[in-house]
């Protein structure tokens, strides 16, 4: 296979992505695909106000993005208020920037805006009722939260994921009133970076050990993430987190559910919340 | 509040996207909101193969999306053989356009990775049995996924996403060879349109309804969705679909779990292949 020709552009950006030693070859460049590599989860915004319009903006990308048989299952709830924004930063590990930045939006799971139309017909919507329908509702609010991220970070803001939200979903739920069968799935906080939070890009695992042909796995998987445990070591050093590595980091994450903050209660408070998960 | 001025382009995007009545006002346009605007799925591919390199950069875009405290659960498999891709598309209601299109991404939600790092170190990652890390490595794979979607249609290549991936999951991780704990979450067909598939932006449901202020919730939800009832009962019928509404379409999806075409047993299935919901 060819080796496709690379602009010095492409090279440096996928050099920051994978590191040096890992870069994959690419065939194809241009402005969009510059702006989805250098994307940067920012954690400290100032306190600037957006524009008129940005708003609806975003949700107008939002609601472009793909949707399961165009049910649109999910929603978006656009937070401005402080002191909505403290309670929320407050249920979710007391992340300052959900109260710093001026624009926190929370997606929404939503699989009752339909069970509403089924409510009205007399019809009841037994499907709603199965783990398939939420997992629609979430991949639904994720395709569009992504498609959020990328219109915003076009516009020069930047934006960080809050998964976190799920540590109290029924605080989260009673804050934003939502109703039966919807959930704030994560959130995400947009606004203007403060510069001194803008870090170097974060490596990802190399693309072999992600990137499959035809069947699952690569023939040395121990390596590559050996290599990147070294790479993240040092991008962690640079940025004075403690130097664990990448692995010691999942592991850590990863063998002690008291580390999900709640998040292993999620089933139970599903059905809680009108979700039945069958 | 000031409404934003907008250019014509935007707003013959947005009246594409909500129809003339229901056009909200966004206070912001560039070349990368114009993309993500003009969004449509297509279900018809020529055969040209893709340019060296093309996957390698849709890879890069995907892993340069945000994931979860930096976990990656989730790999792409890129499968072009015909073979393959024609017994996918039998698993999945026969979706032709899986067998045409020069190459089909599956998604995978991914916590086997995760746990062959825990396997090997001896560590019992208790975490990767709750629900919550499902979730996680699904929103992981969707938020890769749709990035992939915006650098090929930067590029200038179609998609459309495949849910009935989640039909016979079992099926295609045989095909596949996926270990246990990797699930093939969802598809998508990338190539170049064939000219003919290429119909008008699919309207979505005026912004009213899904974007909230502060409190979930608005005051005519009814009427607005009425109005696009007749917006989508006119672009069915524009495009020699049913002419059934929005609303009709979803109560007769979502009424009968049988429409679920085998993804009403997910749950069952998901537990066979490692993961245990907790």
């Amino acid at each position: 296979m060819d080796t496709p020709v690379m602009t010095n552009a492409a090279r440096e950006a996928l050099i920051k992505r994978y590191g040096a030693k890992a870069t994959p070859s690419i065939g194809a460049w241009n402005e969009t695909i510059a702006l989805l590599l250098a994307h940067r989860s920012i954690r400290a915004y100032r306190p600037d106000p957006l524009p008129a319009g940005t708003l609806e903006a975003l949700a107008a990308a939002a609601q472009s993005a793909a949707t399961s048989s165009n049910m649109q299952m999910w929603s978006m709830i656009a937070v401005t208020d402080s002191a909505t924004k403290a309670k929320i930063a407050t249920a979710s590990q007391n992340q300052k920037h959900i109260e710093q930045c001026p624009l926190f939006l929370v997606f929404v799971a939503d699989c009752s805006r339909n069970r509403r139309l089924g409510d009205a017909a007399g019809t009841e919507l037994a499907s709603l009722d199965y783990l398939e329908s939420f997992l629609v509702a979430s991949i639904d609010a994720a395709l569009a939260a992504q498609n959020a991220v990328i219109a915003a970070e076009s516009l020069g803001l930047s934006t960080v994921y809050i998964g976190a939200l799920r540590n109290q979903p029924l605080v989260i739920a009673d804050l934003l009133g939502l109703p039966k069968g919807a959930i704030g799935v994560f959130g995400l906080c947009v606004g203007y970076a403060d510069a001194k939070a803008v870090n170097e890009v974060k490596p990802r695992l190399p693309q072999e050990a992600v990137l499959f042909h035809g069947r699952y796995g690569v023939t040395d998987e121990t390596g590559l993430i050996a290599d990147y445990d070294q790479d993240m070591g040092a991008f962690s050093k640079r940025h004075e987190m403690s130097d664990d590595t990448w692995s010691g980091r999942v592991l850590n994450r990863l063998s002690n559910p008291a580390n999900l903050n709640g998040r292993d209660r999620l089933s139970t408070i599903l059905h809680e919340m009108g979700f039945k998960l069958k």
